[in-house]
């Protein structure tokens, strides 16, 4: 089985087989990550550009590690650098690194759309790493993966995304993942936060944070971005946000005695985690980010097979 | 044929014997970049630094991949951090870059002669990526391959270079590649931007577009700073510039039928060059970035044979 | 003979024999730095995290070069950029890295502390390029490793570290390697820059420069940083300064007439240190910067083989 398009955009845009393809080949390479000698040859001479239009050392070390793994170049340039200042356009930067010979270029973008726009212009695979407001598809990928190892499968399981959902890239990716692959998707926040037309999409919105942890398999944290408080004038203060959405121990008690606590990174301990929950063995969260080694080595590999075949 | 200097400063140096020999070994290198596994371990063990005082994403990509697809290690600071913040000097940079092992110091400055400089103080070969206002030898070898590739010969075509030959490193190197090799050289902007002495480099200065186009077989359109325009108060502004100096396509057709339109990028469209010129096939703009790359693989490759023989 | 610990955390925690034996295997790695292919397949496929929260282009080119020549993953993240912006703490950061499958964290943090803090939090290894006014301890193992190879033997020699000893983690990190190798320790300054209780040390204190360089088999100049002039009221200024502390030829007759000069770079020619005297053959101080090298590529072996054994 083969990916059916060239770039991965977003979760939107893929079939549950899709992921579920991907899921499996992450299995593989989660494997090459436990070896001693964690390189394989697979994409030797193969060129991924990371272009960082933002700042993140988590995903830029991730992509690059993943890249340098399967012992394909790389070349990375990070926000508010080089070209940027000169003021040189999506559109010519796309150009340009296609003309240099890139297979692969991983975009992170406050653009939502970006990703897409490149993909239009260049022949070279087009991972979406977060655009704006808009998708983060290996972020989901990471996260169902994780979810799958500990529980076994997707289908059936309940799960809770709590906070700022409106905001979220990482919400949007991972309501598209488990409600395709089967599994009951609940979100809960301040009113102002939740975006409509998610009931459409069989989510169900909750404004209680009790009632919808009450029998969650995995309860999804989100970074709440303390910026906002001060951009929004309807959003409770931060003490008033974590006294009714931070997750706490008595909390999570409303949970399944087993469910996973995951949080994308990096948390705001405190404020919408608490430090004793983030410290419980099953907060998966540094798991995530193993597991996002992984799965970033399979999109780019799935990603360059596919142009072979 | 070994090239004589040890460094690559800037295309005064060369003779058009050395030219020629760099533009041979960049053939070989395209033929490279054109296989699917790119990587060749002809500067296995070598190691690349990459010094870059100006931001330039293009220009450093470039460099880093030529050296990768050759072996090399590299390193690599970008402008505006590093020990630039603790204001050490050049000669300073020079030896600890030196004593660190570096086999060549690829150099992007803000002040002419940075490289020749930087050249003096280190055992290294030296290759100037751009230094102030003076030279960009990588650039106009990639131009000259590339109108090579085109039009099969350098030797008789007459080659337009327009904008602000002025500040522009890129003009002053490709006046001297294409010069040496035997092309007519004309040049055409405003009187302001226009350097005195270059007729008795054998350049034929025009100030009015239309009679410097007039049967070009290579129309190199520089990029406009736009920055300049508020520096300099003898300059029309951008919209009367665009007027006057702007490749449209009723002016391009002034020039051979099949002349090519170059940039060195990135490019301001709609100012220094129609949308609609951009294009077209013959502007053969990111085929340049691609040639640059294999361009300097060919630098790389020969300057460190050159310590071999 | 392996390392007890498995961090790099500073010379205060290293026994003689532990010192002796990196040296030893620094002496190994120099041999591979004087090949023409110095690459070695010692640490293939194995993650070197360069952290630095402080700008540095010498000792991260130093540390990636290292890491590169042993073949060895790097991945790098400079000061005052990526996840830094969004206020991630120190201990996310540790357990990202650590996730992300590092098997060595290289940290420069300007919080003394911050690698020991680090290091209990990561199963990874730690090496610290520099805590605060703490410990720089690859530095010191470097000057070491120098003055060894040009004398023989640390043993006996009389040492004599000039400048700002207070805010210093290169002289803090020298007095416990030199003292601990049975060297006698001096250090010279204004008062205002010596801290209390080094005598306890066995260290002697001088203020007059003259008086510490008597017989002195090296001469250690530190860097004054420009920026303390400002902060500290009974600091002399820089002119006062050089001519009370500045190291120039007349001076340096008073020490053993084969003393060695040293500076950790980058100087401030005419301030700490006179141009002439940077000069000489036997100021060694791009030798330091080669030795650096060598010294971290022992360190990064031996810390890792520690983790096989």
């Amino acid at each position: 089985m083969a990916l059916r398009h060239k770039d991965l955009l977003g979760l939107a845009d893929l079939s549950p087989e899709e992921i579920e393809h991907i899921l499996e080949q992450a299995e593989a390479m989660r494997e090459v990550l436990e070896r001693e000698i964690k390189k394989v040859p697979a994409l030797r001479g193969r060129v991924v550009v990371n272009l960082f239009y933002e700042p993140s050392t988590r995903t830029r070390f991730s992509f690059e590690l993943a890249a340098k793994y399967l012992s394909a170049e790389t070349v990375s340039v990070a926000a508010a650098t080089a070209s940027v200042v000169k003021g040189e356009g999506l559109l010519d930067t796309a150009r340009t690194v296609e003309a240099l010979g890139a297979d692969v270029v991983v975009l992170r973008h406050p653009s939502a759309g970006a990703a897409a726009f490149l993909a239009r212009h260049v022949k070279a695979a087009v991972i979406n790493a977060g655009d704006g407001m808009h998708e983060h598809p290996t972020q989901a990928l990471l996260d169902l993966f994780t979810v799958k190892r500990h529980k076994g499968r997707i289908k059936g399981l309940t799960v809770t995304i709590v906070g700022d959902i409106l905001h979220s890239r990482v919400a949007r990716s991972n309501i598209w993942g488990f409600s395709k692959l089967g599994a009951r998707v609940r979100v809960c926040g301040p009113a102002t936060l939740i975006p409509p037309g998610l009931e459409e999409l069989g989510v169900e919105v909750y404004y209680q944070l009790e009632e919808a942890l009450e029998g969650a398999d995995v309860v999804y944290v989100l970074r709440l971005q303390r910026e906002r408080f001060s951009e929004q004038t309807f959003l409770p203060g931060p003490e008033e946000y974590a006294r009714l959405y931070g997750l706490n121990r008595e909390r999570l008690r409303l949970a399944q005695p087993d469910a996973l606590v995951m949080h994308p990174g990096p948390m705001n301990r405190g404020l919408e985690i608490a430090a004793e929950v983030a410290e419980l063995d099953r907060a998966v969260i540094e798991e995530q980010v193993t597991n996002g080694v992984a799965v970033r080595m399979a999109c780019l590999y799935l990603l360059m097979r596919r142009g072979e075949a």
